[in-house]
C-alpha cells in the first residue's frame, strides 16, 4: 500500500493511497481521513463514504468538507473509487457504466465479470486492508451519494451486523426499476430481473436480517429525483416491511455536492452516536 | 449579470453570475454565496476572496467549506475570477502569467495594458456591482490565498478605510523579490522596478495609510515556501513600520485548498468581528 497524498486537514492528514486489489484484479486507489486522534494510539471507528457515477476519491475529500466533523467526533473518512480501473479494465461510452460507473456489485456478465466486484471490494477486502493498516476498529459505518447511496444501503441491508449505522444522500433506491440501474444491471448481471433484486436497496428490505435505520437526504430540486431516484419507492418499501427509514426531503437542493456539504455534519453525527 | 448557477447550500444559495466587466473588457464570472439572512432583506457585510495562481472563481466556492461558516455569521462571499478572459484578451505559456494569473494589478505593457486590470475591477466595479445588485452593505472585508493573498494585503493596504478588516493563506508578500513576482510585474509593469513597489505588500506597510492588523496563516510544509511566499520579508517590514501582523506559521500544512478549509473558519470569524 502506497501512499500518494498526504495533506494536514483540520489537525489530522488527509491521504490517498495505492493498493493493488486482489478482489478487482487491479491497481486502486482511495482516500484515508485520519482525525487528530489518530495519533493517540485508540483504534477509532471509520465511516466508509461510496461515491456517485463519474466520480473517484477525489470528489468527496475536495469537496464535501466532511473532514471538520470527522475531526470533531474522532473518525476515520474512507472513500474508495467507484469502479476497477486501468488499461485491461473493460469500460463502455458514456458516464453510466464501465469505469467509474462500478454500482457496488459483483458482475456476472462478459465483459465485466473479471474485475468488475465492487461489492466483494467494499465489503470484505477494503475493510481488511483498513483494518490491518490503520488505528481502525471494527466499529463500521456507511454513507454514499447517488449511486454510491445506493452501495451504502444495499451492503448495510445485505450483511446484519458490519455496519452500526448506514446513511445516504440522493440514493438510487431501486435500480431494478430506473433507467441507470437498468441499463447497469442489464450490462453486469444479465437479462434475469430476479438476479437483480439482490442489489435493489427497495427490494431488500422486506427480508433484511436486521432493521436498522436507514438515514436519507433528497433535495426536492435534485435533477434526478425522476425518474432515477424515485425515494418514494423505498418509502413505500419500509412501511410495508416496518424497516424504519428516516426521509428528509432537503427543499430546494440539488444532486450537487454542496448539498452533501450542506449535511454530511448530521450525518456524521447520526454515525457517531452509533459508533460511540 | 447573468445567473448561470444556483444551487441551495447551508441554507443559502451558492451562485455564479457572469456579467460584462467594463474595467476589463470583457465577460467575468464570479461566486456570490448569499447566507440564509439575505431573505431577511437586512444589507449583510460581505467578504471578498481573490484566488491563486490557475483558480477561477470556481476553487473557492467547491473546496473552502466557506458557506457553513458564512451562513452562521450572515455574511456574503463573493469570489471573482483571477484574470480577464476570452478570446482576444492575451495570453503566455505557463501558469503564471496570463490567464489565471491576473496578479490584482493594472497592466501598463502591451499586450497585457487593455485587459488587465484586476486592481480597478475588485477595489471599484466589483463592489459597486455587488452593492447594487445584491442585499449587500458597504461593510467590506477581503481575504485570499497566494497570489490572492498578495491582492487582498495590496488592495487593503492601500484603501484605507476601504475594508474593515483583512486576511490572507500562504500570500506571496514580497512579490518584487520572489520568481512569481518578478516574473508577472516584469510583464505586465515593465523593467521599472519603483512602479512594482505599489502592488507590494512588503513595500507598502511602511506608507499605509491606517494600521488595519493584517491576519496571515503560513503552512510550514508549503511548497512554495520559499523561494516564493517568504513570509518573514513581511514580518520584518511590519516590525520596522509598526505595523500589526498576526502571522501564524501552521505545522504541517501546505499550499493547497486542505489547510483553506482547516482555517476559513477561524478567518471569517476574525472577519465577522470586524464586520459586526
Amino acid at each position: 500500500m502506497q501512499r500518494i497524498e498526504h495533506r494536514a486537514c483540520f489537525g489530522g492528514w488527509q491521504d490517498v493511497y495505492r493498493h493493488r486489489s486482489q478482489v478487482l484484479g487491479c491497481d486502486m486507489t482511495l482516500g484515508v481521513y485520519l482525525p487528530p486522534q489518530a495519533q493517540d494510539g485508540a483504534r477509532l471507528p471509520v465511516l466508509y463514504w461510496l461515491s456517485g457515477l463519474t466520480c473517484t476519491e477525489q470528489n468527496f475529500i475536495t469537496k464535501a468538507g466532511a473532514q471538520r466533523y470527522a475531526a470533531e467526533h474522532g473518525i476515520i473518512l474512507v472513500a474508495p473509487d467507484t469502479s476497477p480501473r486501468g488499461d485491461d479494465v473493460a469500460d463502455a461510452e458514456g458516464y453510466d457504466l464501465g469505469k467509474g460507473a462500478g454500482f457496488y456489485l459483483n458482475a456476472t456478465q462478459a465483459p465485466w465479470a473479471p474485475h468488475y466486484r465492487m461489492y466483494d471490494y467494499v465489503v470484505g477486502e477494503l475493510p481488511a486492508l483498513v483494518e490491518a493498516r490503520f488505528p481502525a476498529s471494527d466499529a463500521r459505518a456507511i454513507s454514499g451519494h447517488s449511486m454510491g447511496g445506493h452501495g451504502a444501503l444495499v451492503i448495510a441491508l445485505r450483511n446484519p451486523g458490519r455496519y452500526r449505522s448506514v446513511s445516504a444522500f440522493s440514493p438510487i433506491v431501486a435500480p431494478s426499476q430506473v433507467p441507470w440501474g437498468e441499463k447497469a444491471f442489464a450490462a453486469y448481471l444479465g437479462q434475469d430481473r430476479d438476479a437483480w433484486l439482490q442489489y435493489d436497496a427497495t427490494a431488500l428490505v422486506a427480508g433484511a436480517g436486521e432493521r436498522l435505520p436507514l438515514l436519507v437526504d433528497q433535495g426536492d430540486a435534485d435533477e434526478f429525483l425522476e425518474p432515477q431516484l424515485r425515494p418514494q419507492l423505498l418509502r413505500d418499501a419500509c412501511a410495508a416491511a416496518g424497516h424504519p427509514l428516516q426521509l428528509r426531503m432537503q427543499p430546494g437542493y440539488d444532486h450537487s455536492y454542496y448539498f452533501i456539504a450542506s449535511f454530511i455534519g448530521e450525518h456524521i453525527a447520526h454515525h457517531a452516536r452509533a459508533l460511540a
